[in-house]
């Protein structure tokens, strides 16, 4: 794959997941963060991945990602298993509850970028250790907008290295809980303006069921989810949200060059990336693993985007 | 008061309240209904209420509700101790938590409506028995547009007699909790579909600091809440909102006639007005009890109105 301009790099877990929701059960699916983000994001822009997986992880599946424009050269084979999670939600589909976690193979993990990948303009930095977080950020020559996801189990573990990141990164995407939990405050507003003044300009609070909050310089914007009729796993919607956010802001050639000189115009296009992501977890949540992601075409992206502006019109 | 062609007659209860929230501790402050439902209402149209209080309610209160185009002439003042209700919220402050409830004067509330008040074109029923909302159903002549409030106990004690309350009304408003159990579904949309098909033609699913959903013949509007620096108390939100809402409709001369001839222009005149009683609400808790409600005026409310649109601006 060639040289992009507006190519993403996404690094982040690839796995094996065992979920179990109201809807079903299912053992050994497809799963990890940059596997739903590098799905969604390819609907857009050209991705490229960096990960880890063992021994086990089907060819066929890292096959059928390179055929949509998603190098997979990144990602790393090495001997042992895949990482695997076990998790489940009750009623409150907002929250996963972990039963367990096998790091595996994804305990070694040390993303080291090939040459061609630290000249990737866009960067994603998906839910990993923070200090593996900053090597990335080492390596990448010069990034035109980098977005970051983080989760509980860094905020409590690690704080002083993900306070390191994030003076690092553009836009944070995090889910309400975590807002709270890394601002210490209970209320959206002032946890929006405590996480914003520890680095990224942009900032987006995952609401779940009830959508998304994005913070700009320019003000707020309250993204309603897409109501759909049966949430059958939640698993992924996080990352699949990124994957469009940010493949909506590269394919519009969006960056921090936009954001200071055209305030106006970064503010707009960030506003529809965020729906772009909210239509983009709504059709992750109705099926378990990838499976409604891998059978999507951008015509039920546009389509829903339609109607999901229409439930925001006044 | 003369009679107005757009004045609403509001039903329901005139109560003092006592509330912890992690903002602080009230005790014996006025509350009910009614007297939000009035209050907000009466920023767009007049209104005349309906309702019950002991020897111990303020007079003076009722004076300052007539000041501004609220009839207190239905409020009967009877021997006896003012319906008291005693509750707490931690956290999340989406649910209240009943600690005790006084029935009091309020246990022989029983709505007869005088001449004048039978003719009233807008109706509310707040959330009393599904019985006395039926009782108050009979009495008026010729309700040009009716909504309705009802709660988890009314829902699970009185399924059948909430239910016929439902078949003659035109709008109904609860919240989220209530939907599920009123429609035994786990599912926005499939809980909307439910109580339609049980009469209100529009829905209102109230979801606290997430916004309210709308769901009209013509589609879907979701909107979000206005997002304050504090949530000091969130009792009386929802009847708030009620009131904002009625009265926008009321003041628009928006009714059943103009959904049956006008559906878009109903639809769109449903939008503003749920935005109006998103705003509303957004400012009853921002204090205890009517505290900031009293403190109103108009222009707050318009420009609180344009900041929330511009939140949902794509």
């Amino acid at each position: 794959m060639k040289f992009h301009p507006v190519s993403i790099l996404a690094v982040g877990s690839l796995a094996f997941d065992s979920i179990e929701t109201p809807s079903g059960k299912v053992e050994d699916v497809l799963g990890g963060s940059v596997n739903y983000f590098s799905i969604a994001a390819s609907f857009y822009a050209p991705v490229k991945i960096v990960g880890v997986v063992g021994e086990d992880f089907p060819r066929t599946h890292l096959n059928w990602l390179s055929k949509r424009q998603i190098d997979v050269s990144g990602v790393n084979i090495l001997k042992g298993k895949t990482f695997h999670w076990v998790g489940t939600y009750d009623h409150n589909m907002n929250e996963a509850k972990t039963l367990s976690t096998f790091l595996n193979v994804f305990e070694h993990f040390d993303p080291v970028l090939k040459a061609e990948h630290q000249e990737s303009p866009y960067l994603f930095l998906g839910n990993i250790d923070p200090v593996l977080q900053q090597r990335v950020l080492d390596q990448v020559r010069a990034p035109k907008l980098i977005a970051c996801d983080t989760m509980n189990f860094w905020i409590t573990g690690k704080p002083e290295e993900l306070r390191k990141t994030l003076t690092r990164i553009d836009i944070l995407s995090i889910n309400e809980g975590e807002a709270y939990l890394l601002s210490g405050e209970r209320n959206l507003l002032q946890a929006a303006l405590a996480i914003r003044q520890m680095g990224p300009s942009v900032l987006i609070i995952k609401r779940g069921e009830y959508g998304a909050a994005l913070f700009t310089p320019q003000g707020v914007f309250l993204a309603p989810a897409f109501p759909v009729a049966e949430v059958v796993d939640p698993t992924g919607a996080g990352d699949s949200f990124a994957g469009a956010l940010l493949g909506f802001l590269a394919e519009a050639g969006a960056d921090r060059e936009m954001a200071k000189h055209h305030p106006a115009q970064w503010d707009q296009l960030l506003r529809r990336a965020v729906l772009a992501g909210c239509v983009m977890a709504s059709f992750t949540v109705e099926d378990f693993s990838l499976n409604r992601l891998m059978l999507l075409d951008k015509t039920h992206l546009i389509e829903r985007q339609h109607a999901l502006m229409k439930m925001l019109l006044v």
